[in-house]
């Protein structure tokens, strides 16, 4: 028998479905034994993890490193992005790739790779968005999904900025990617009825300050464009994917074509969780402005429904950094802030505080949502979340009981401010591990620039 | 006691609620008297009518007379139209004034009316369809309304003809009718999707003939419009009102947002519930081209149920008559057929046999379909929809047992042909009555031209 | 043209369809005319009736009067019952026939004519309630039906008073009035958990008081019941008839059992629309014991939803009148008191004010509730429940103004308390028109004991 | 490192959640290491599985050995039972301690625990069914849960039998358990309606022969019956588990139950699943009688699609076991059939072949109906129902493409016949496992008779 490459010690293993205090050995990067003692050789490096938690590292399907947007390019660059996650027991995360319209999807899949990979400190794989569809680009979707990309993704609103897929794209994309196996995610809100709102809270834009930005994006425009596309996916028998679900109202959409048999996904973030359209009010209301934005309580309370009764399957966190200066330039004018804000660090422990210990979330569902689910939906799973023999050692250690207030200036990211700021944590990872190497401690980035890799993820992933 | 100036005498009375033998006495154009014996005086017209139901008129909502459209003219003039209306027991129809981009829409009305008053042969009213949504459009609302106007039509497809209303317009106008007592009628299709379909299928259209109209715009383009216009209506409180709707779907998408509470109505037509989209493979499919199209048995069987249920709450036509020489133009494009086929002078007698005969609709729920709701719905009752003391005497003698054969040769219609040619009736109108002059005796015009007369409407209809 | 024997002038006409100003005039019992202008003769009664509304007369499909229950007899016997009903403008009443156990229904429907054909002061008919279900039972229903007596009843509750029928014998009365075009009424409880519920609070009685009776009712021991024989209403294909129907969530059941087509009607009372079960609370709570009892304000929120919607078809009364001194024999035992109320004298003019004057029920659907769809579902139309030529005279002059403030001392009832004493009603009969006979004004009796006759009533009711 | 017992060598280990190759090391009767290469010592027992699956052995929380029942006993006892279940893949099995009407619930348990106990050849717990209920039987709730015994069971039929719980007794019971922790399991149908069918088709009992057992028990009389004991659960907030659940219109009101929050699990068997009532129509049809019986082809279908959404939970057999000679004892009246039929010998390989191989059911679902679900409901995860270090080494070695013709004879059973007698399987379990000893290999039993523990089980059980 081999010497170990390391162990972690006496942690409780959790896993979609179990929970059992064991040993955890790893081999070449991979799981090689779970185990009531697990032999350390003197080469071993040992992670003691009595009275803690091993989790299967967290995947974030949403981030957007060092996008342009808005006039600006958003303030997390891959290196430190990755960085980020890993300090928050995240080792696995899924970007875009944005067609330009008129070129084809691989150029900017190669350019994406070109951006990320000398620079990731974990693994990732990239989404490709889609913003045109021609018989060019329909033949190329084959090419995409044996690249590695079954997951494509496509924005129902943004006309002005060339990226919207009308209603006859998105038709036709879910329809091509059915019979290869790849997904469409969609940005679901309903462009007309928005625009014309946008155009009238334009008018009295000083009155409302930033909360114009959620009187003009009411929930029906989540809810009808959510309804919409799912119809496309029931007429083409493609798989559909809603991320950033920010609604009640769409999750009850997501619940009704789940009973009637449609093949559709949901995905929601905490700050849809966790927040609601109250911080808009501030002073500082402009940096909150995400897209779709931060609504109700009772959609709070629908999505935490929808988690523990399987509406929503996934959590992942839209993660795009915009600094407090970079949100300056909004002006007063709700309709320029750089929407986006700081996420992926602070997911597991979020999620953790607030669905594990406050609302009763068992750490198996935690699991499931934040990673299991990610890895066999997007076509990562068995090497991707879940720990068992063969698996790639991406793990957790995580402390139940660790207290931390979280603050902007603590965290890793480029960000000057959170939204969760002077949040009290109780739980918080305190080893993240990358492949069997240690890439965090303490909420401390301790691993290697470009230790990442691209993913070469595989099609129909389902759950 | 005034000597009358007609009586309709031991006829079965139908209302929407009742039916019972009595003599019907009109006076000065109103019904004066129902009772088991009304007196004739020396100079009263008399209409035996034993055997015979005497129904409130008919109330068509929806008709083109004379409508430029597809590059030729609907060839049923008002004067033409609303005589074969009348023998079909038709005694009020309602047509479209549609504002050009642009303009005004009481330019629209005011053209209209120059067309058709001094040519119509029973009473007539108009919708206003809104092609176009500013600050000028928005405050002539209340204009046309005042007007008599109540009731507007708007287009979701029809890009290309300058017709379309996008999402915001939609919204807009059911905000604005909502607060005045209007009402929006919608043609709802996907525009986007339908679109691409019919481009999809116009590379193969040698390959499917005109069968190609009906694989281009699948049931679910209609049931997904038809959702999202309720999603508007839903938001804004405004009344919906759907027009010719033509699948189970739709049905089942309004069925449920009334037991929600929305305000939202629906119509369908004679071709919908008696014909499938079989009819689009024979030589001559391209003739029954309507916009919707026919569609499948399970469409039409959900339909009736509708009829019986309340689901759908009124029958009329879309009559758009264009004859065979000018469908021709279609010339083997199925994008190229003009729209549409004859219906108003059959509704009636189509209905009664198809409904009451065959599938045991009550003569009350034929009346109610046919007369009573349209005339509630649309802002004309009590004068219109019932026999009631005090209400215009319109009146139809029905007589159950007469049998006829359809011919496109024997119709007032200048349609040189039929959708429902060689169909058997039984029961057909004997005796037409407008505002108490009789206007069609078996099947023949005897009124005068100009006897009709513009209705001006009130607003807040409802049933 | 004979001299007619009365006319009511200048009214304003209600079916349940329209509405309109006119002379009724009134031959040999029926009405011969509706017309602008009537003439009278000179021995013509006329009733002048401008600015008052002319309804049917109503009709009260539940009513028990003089009835053995709980150690007494229910105080108002087929006299003065018919008298306060007349009063109340209403011209019809079904009272019950009860099976005595081991022995044939129409011995019981005899005896109970013997009670009430020399007493009776407006028109009436009689339900069978079946008690027993055997090969003797079962071949008399058609004997039943033939007699004029189309519609059953029966308790699922009861047991030791030897009224409850089980659901074995449920199913198979449904079964067999099917083919015949009967139907069954059913008092739905569920006999065994709330017999557990009763037994529980009555070693609390001293506790409680009056309000153990509904504590041991919980709104879900109806609910299940109607939701049982709803199941067996749609096994057999059998009519279903739930009377005093006193929950939302029964309105729920029956709404949904509509849905899906059952044959399932439903009657509620005032008491349920009108009052809760706070009223168990003060010092003559015991007065308002019911059965089923009042329940909670969500309730009469539903129910009165239900009116509006069509779930609840009809308003009766379940009038049962126990004095002050007869219900003072409960003693403090909630099990004891003679549970019933008076009703009949007050639904119309209740229903009017908090309907039609309070929540905006249309008169039509007034005079729907509380005639047209009684005479309809219990085989009495179209001699009852309209107002039509040939009709019944059964008419009620409604003053729409009157103002009345409700006292037990100033009604007919013999009942010396009522449950709305001192509320204060807009709106009241003024006169009451049984087969063209007055029988009551201004709320005094004026008509003749045993004018009255016993309806035979036709099979296959419906709507 | 210690020496392990045994070692399950290169298997393809399943969970609910994973499956992945690994060798699973036994130490002490539970799991001590799931590892790549698991070190065997000379004293070590080597199971070698390369190529199979290594499963959590089967549970089977519905079987009822040495029933006395219908005037004979359920032919397998304790002993041969056991062994069947073991040769079948089954660790662990739940039977029945029913108390006698007036004594105590634990007089039954005593005397059961007295017949298992010397006789289980692997482990086992009970249900205790409850036939009565007084204060005494509520105060007993306590003791039986703290015994180990947190789930009881109520008949809603077998009212002669002296078994029967009407409604008050099943709502008192559920109201007591909820605050205990316990849960209650019903045998629901529908006993009046029931009762009175049986009587019915009795009188015809030689024209239909065994055939009338499944025409007296119509899908409904299931459907009412579990519809009404949903209610009571959400009436009272208690726990409800139906046990072999045969229809899919009782899955539909599961799933309905579920969706509004009613803490309600359902249990099907594989003859629901996998047979129809022509089975009653042949000449041996009286063997397959059940109660309740097997169903139509619908209801097979619907507890399928129930297996794969999660509306039906558990997959348990109801094995009670009546040779061809006992079931002779009918003699042609479908009243006196033996009801039962053996089971828990072939449920792991029916589901296996049926459901993974010709239905797409995964492994890992299989593993969750067959053993998680049942471990983690009934109160005995994680010693049961998983494969994790620190469990119970029970453990199924499954080969995927064994193929076995199902023969009586060759069963472990004492049956003479079997429902699936001549079924072709594809995957047999080969070796079976019990806390570490090997109990069966290739259908045979290998083990001691005593083995086998009872299982002191925790309330609370959820999924």
């Amino acid at each position: 028998m081999v010497e170990l490459d390391l162990v972690v010690k006496n942690g409780t293993v959790v896993t979609a479905a179990d929970e059992f205090v064991a040993d955890v050995g790893v081999y070449d990067g991979k799981v090689a034994s779970i185990a009531s003692d697990v032999s350390a050789g003197p080469d071993t490096q040992v992670v003691e993890a009595k009275g803690n938690y091993v989790f299967p590292g967290g995947i974030d399907v949403h981030v957007h490193f060092q996008l342009p947007f808005s006039g600006t390019v958003s303030a997390d660059d891959f290196e430190n992005g990755t960085k980020a996650a890993a300090c928050g027991g995240v080792t696995t995360v899924l970007d875009f790739a944005i067609q330009t319209k008129g070129s084809s999807i691989m150029d900017a899949v190669e350019a994406r790779r070109a951006e990320a990979d000398p620079k990731v400190c974990i693994d990732y794989g990239l989404h490709a968005a889609i913003t045109d569809w021609n018989a060019q680009t329909q033949a190329e979707i084959r090419q995409v999904i044996d690249y590695g990309i079954p997951t494509f993704k496509m924005f129902m609103i943004y006309k002005d900025e060339g990226w919207m897929a009308d209603d006859g794209m998105l038709f036709s994309a879910l329809e091509e990617t059915a019979k290869l196996g790849g997904h469409i995610g969609v940005h679901a809100e309903s462009v007309f009825v928005l625009d014309m709102l946008v155009e009238r809270y334009a008018q009295e834009k000083e009155k409302w300050g930033a909360y114009a930005h959620t009187l003009s994006r009411p929930c029906y425009t989540e809810e009808e464009a959510v309804i919409r596309a799912i119809k496309w996916a029931e007429a083409t028998g493609g798989q559909l994917y809603i991320v950033h679900m920010s609604t009640g109202e769409a999750a009850e959409a997501v619940h009704a074509a789940k009973e009637r048999g449609v093949r559709v996904f949901a995905e929601t973030c905490p700050q849809y969780l966790l927040l609601d359209d109250e911080v808009f009010k501030g002073e500082n209301g402009h940096l909150y402005a995400t897209c779709p934005q931060i609504k109700k309580p009772h959609d709070s309370e629908r999505l935490w429904q929808g988690l523990f009764n399987g509406d929503v399957q996934i959590v992942a966190t839209d993660t795009c950094t915009f600094t407090t200066e970079q949100k300056a330039a909004w002006n007063g004018d709700f309709r320029k802030i750089p929407f986006g804000m700081p996420g992926v660090e602070t997911m597991v422990p979020l999620m953790y505080t607030e669905g594990v210990g406050k609302r009763g979330l068992a750490v198996n569902q935690l699991v499931t949502l934040t990673s299991t689910n990610p890895a066999k939906l997007f076509g990562m799973y068995p090497e991707k979340g879940t720990i068992a023999v063969g698996s790639d050692a991406d793990l957790v250690v995580f402390d139940p009981k660790k207290k931390v207030t979280l603050r902007a200036s603590d965290l890793q990211t480029n960000c000057d401010w959170s939204p969760f700021e002077g949040w009290k944590l109780v739980g918080y990872p305190s080893v993240t591990i990358s492949r069997g190497r240690v890439v965090a401690k303490d909420g401390k980035f301790v691993g290697d620039v470009g230790h990442g890799r691209f993913l070469k993820r595989r099609p129909f992933g389902k759950l």
